[in-house]
């Protein structure tokens, strides 16, 4: 079999039924105009709907293209937080060394690797446009609550602290100069990360062009059932139903892809891929005890798409 | 409802309105010579546009590419600015450290990150080609808008003082050697996202391009009723109509994305970037009390495309 | 001639040869239905599948550049595995140096190279979902795979190792602060290629697309006999069945790149590299004696794509 | 209106007239032979120009955008060299630094800068074939002129002066290794730069890949009167040449892209962008004085592209 | 003239005299079975190969694409090859620095600067299966020749040669820690670069596309004639072997791009350019007495593609 399961059909086809329903109406319309009345002069010749469909083969092609680069440029960055986050914890084990390896150090580091761990879930969240501290206490002390509550951009409160926690490790010649600026650096990967992502969820697809190539899709359509009616009569029903499907399918998927930060079931799984990361995290801290996931019953809700 | 709202069909179709006008008083003008005067023999076969109908697909396919790609291009750019800026603020904050925290360091970070506020609003507003200085005295000294007068290019003025007070800050030892250097490779991120901005806004589409594919588009629409007025008679009016309202707003739209730094209601939003970056830093700053935005009004005159 | 040997033609037509033959009793019971009982009405015009022919090449232009973009990344990943492979050895024997050349250090070197070259066959093997382990206690000593047992990811794992050593050739002064945080820039390059693999083998191709195309793929095939049967009677049999085995193909052909680290005989030869890294890895560190090398066996089933 | 103003319409059609007349003759020199010595039987289907009409389209589709690619990245390199010379500039005024501030150190940053002024001019006029060294000598001194003798590849050699100066500066103790390092690698990305543009200029498109497309576009022009003349007999001159501009001026225009560096009306500007940063430099330099440029005169026989 | 001069027609004539001729024979041998044996039943719709000619057009365009993206590819990577040689040689000017310049040093200097020569030409030889050691000895001494005799990887035992070198000059205080690792950087890019040569020598393009285009190749040109036939008769030979031409030089020179290093005519300009960056790197030793080039005679019998 060609496909990965994760889709049910219904749910695909769910998506267009009203559509197909209202072009199957229509058609039988024309066909009824045409023989019931005798309308022969309706027909229009095929080559008309062909050139259309050339300009609109190549609208379709464009927005799929640009659509699936927003939508794996998305997966791009998770990957990159993905990387990032194993990176500053590595950072954290290697880099960060004290005079003597103290008790407060060890919790120190703890600290900064669950914060880490929420700041994945909290981007995830607030890309959704959910509660982004939502589980949150779990992983942040009371304190980090209280100086979260002062920003309206959850995650960049996380960063922050981070950055402060490396002033403070410094301070505390855990780290000399150089080091933090290294582990800054991996901080800026983040920040960068974090605001990629906002740039797709705030950039609209140019709307427009949505707007032209939906209107060509309908043109295409409503011109169909002329051009074929006199070559094959009431058969055309099902064809142009058929051939309907197809071009409002790419579109629709064009349109799921483009939004990849929506809350949608074929979203990108940010919730699992911050799940995964949690796990990796904490073994990496050699705190196998704890794994218990802060939101483990989430995602059934979400296909692979 | 497949699209966002916010540009009202008005405004889109416009755009277009005389030369739809156009295309139908020509249109009626054959089907009169046709039909009046009996000029059977003006009709042409349907293959022939159908011909340039390919061509016309493919170049109008790249015009959109390309120009899709500078507006996205432009769209990274600010993105990358917003970045850039949260990092610089970060950096401000946590590499930033003397012997004692005083008074006069915190005076410098402030100014430091209103400076870079000031950075945004003037960027945009001098890629709009309008006052950069429009609203910075409520972010900048007189000393820095004395010394900004001396230059061209505001923007660069504004990273030049940033380099300055870096230069400052490594002789009183609030950082050293190090941490100055990469202070000042975020400033030399900043300068090219300026340069890649200036880049765009400076380089004119090729016009031969957009030249060829103008008298394409043109000339395939003269011909479109000559090729449809045997099979069609005078309903080909509305369909040649419709037709040629897709090939002209596809190039529109073109042409509103490939320039995204006009003043234009569709263009980048430049404003909006730089007051939610404003937001984001004066909270980063801790300094939520004063958020009073300098440029509040503006932007109602955009839509978002 | 043109291509490069390696795939037997048996393993191509091997894959469709079910549908082709399905597609071959198909069109011959459409000439039955034509021809025994003169349904002669059931043809439709050409044109109609041929509208359907340029939505379908777009489609699968589309699918194959992603499904193509995909393998060439993948590959892309490898080589940059390979390069940092060698950058992270070249680097141990010029950044590490000690008061003496001891043979402590020298262990600690040969140790380091053992373990990266584990680290490639480890990733190619969990890559695959194949034991990643296999193999590697020629590479490692018994306290390293003790170690690892604690994580699911063993990769990640090894990289730990990595890490935890250069924070002890730091302790040892064998490396200064600055060429330790060179070295783990290096890992982190690895890391990161570790997380591109594992985005590319978790992100399945979008279903929708994939179904969608071959949704029309097939009706395209179930149409094609209506719309020839006309001009060419039963000789539209094999014409047919060639056309659907282009098209099968094209499709097949892009389902097989798009996920470049399935265990398939086209896949990314990820082992052949691993073993061509452990030779260079071993010659770089002067151990020339004992190249036998871990997997030697196992390549035979693979054919070059 | 669309377009920029910039190109004259005759200088656009000046170039395909010899072109034009010449399809024009032979269109005519067919009616000859089809009316006057009724030759019928010379007349083709007009799908066989259709089907080599796709062809083409695809093949000069491929070649606008690899000509376009090439022609941005010579817009993108001469971007990066603009903000690179800043920020080389931005970098001599806040990373050096003495003791204290003496005349001599002044000297040197002065003449450091105008060095990288000229050698952009440099870069310019080399990559057109040009006198690099044109005007120079306003701006370096005559010891520097006798330096740059020796080099075949003028602004190599003012490269590797800039190089020596920071040695210079690092043994007056003007900058420690650190910053001599950071500045370094501006002069890295600038020699990258210049690499990059070298290879745009010394690398050919594909000779084989531009033959075959002015082939197969011949080919089709000469095929085109063929297919026509039945349905449209004389009236199909003006569309024959029409048609066939069309074609000849998509060559052209990838032809005029794909070598950005020639000395043509159409080239990169890349004198204007010098003297834009001439411009600049000297400003932060705080030297606006003597900014009376180098090349002042030369511009005006380019168009804007 | 559009094209600059370089391969004589012959050359490219030659590529595909045979399939011509076959493809000729073929066509004349349709002309006999129709016209002699009456066959006329044969000739099938012209819309058929029509429908090919789309799906073919796009594979080939797909192929162009990719196969033109790995000719660039590789003449970026010997780009980057020249840029990082270059500043190689910069830094080892002016990074390098004794307490005093003895004649150890400048040797040292020579010797490396001689090395990296050697390193292009190796490279490229080994990329064309050549003696990668050819010419080396005016180069190298013999102390070197004998280490590489232990490497199968010629240029990676250079760059080994190159590290341990850093090494011997860090211990010697040429160097510090700092400027070290910086030159090690500029090892690393040259390391990469060799990777990427080798992962593009070594990836076949995927031989099932590459199959599977050209069965549609043949597929297509054998059906031509059947569908030609009706309408042309006789005079269909010439022009069916000008399309095929058209179709089987395309396939030839995606073949052709597809494998940059290949020992062809055609090539990457490898040891053209490796003799250029000899040169420069001589003149910015200051040796330029000696400039007798190691490999001068050999390039003649490649074309510039």
């Amino acid at each position: 079999m060609l496909l990965k399961k994760g889709i049910p059909m219904g749910y695909i086809f769910g998506k267009i039924k009203y559509e197909i329903l209202a072009v199957t109406v229509y058609t039988l319309a024309i066909n009824v105009l045409y023989y019931q009345y005798g309308l022969k002069e309706i027909s229009i010749p095929l080559a008309v709907p062909m050139v259309l469909g050339t300009v609109l083969s190549l609208l379709l092609a464009f927005r799929s293209n640009q659509a699936y680069d927003r939508w794996w440029e998305a997966r791009n960055i998770w990957g990159a937080i993905v990387n990032d986050s194993r990176t500053l914890v590595r950072q954290l084990m290697s880099l960060l060394d004290g005079a003597e390896e103290t008790e407060e150090l060890a919790h120190f580091r703890q600290q900064f690797v669950k914060r880490q761990i929420a700041w994945n879930y909290a981007l995830g969240q607030s890309l959704r446009r959910k509660d982004p501290l939502r589980g949150l206490d779990k992983l942040l002390s009371r304190r980090e609550l209280n100086y979260l509550a002062r920003f309206d951009n959850i995650p960049a409160g996380l960063l922050q602290m981070h950055s402060r926690d490396l002033k403070y490790a410094l301070r505390h010649e855990w780290v000399n100069a150089y080091q933090q600026v290294e582990l800054d650096r991996t901080l800026t990967r983040l920040c960068d990360a974090m605001g990629k992502c906002e740039r797709i969820k705030n950039t609209v697809f140019p709307a427009t062009y949505s707007l032209y190539t939906h209107f060509t899709v309908i043109f295409f359509i409503l011109l169909l059932p002329f051009a074929l009616i006199d070559s094959l009569g009431i058969v055309e029903v099902p064809l142009v139903a058929a051939i309907s499907a197809s071009f409002l399918l790419i579109e629709k998927m064009a349109v799921n892809l483009q939004d990849p930060f929506e809350n949608k079931p074929t979203d990108t799984p940010m919730t699992s891929i911050a799940r995964r990361v949690e796990r990796d995290l904490l073994q990496m801290l050699e705190e196998t005890g704890q794994v218990e996931t802060v939101m483990a019953e989430e995602e059934e809700k979400y296909y692979v798409l």
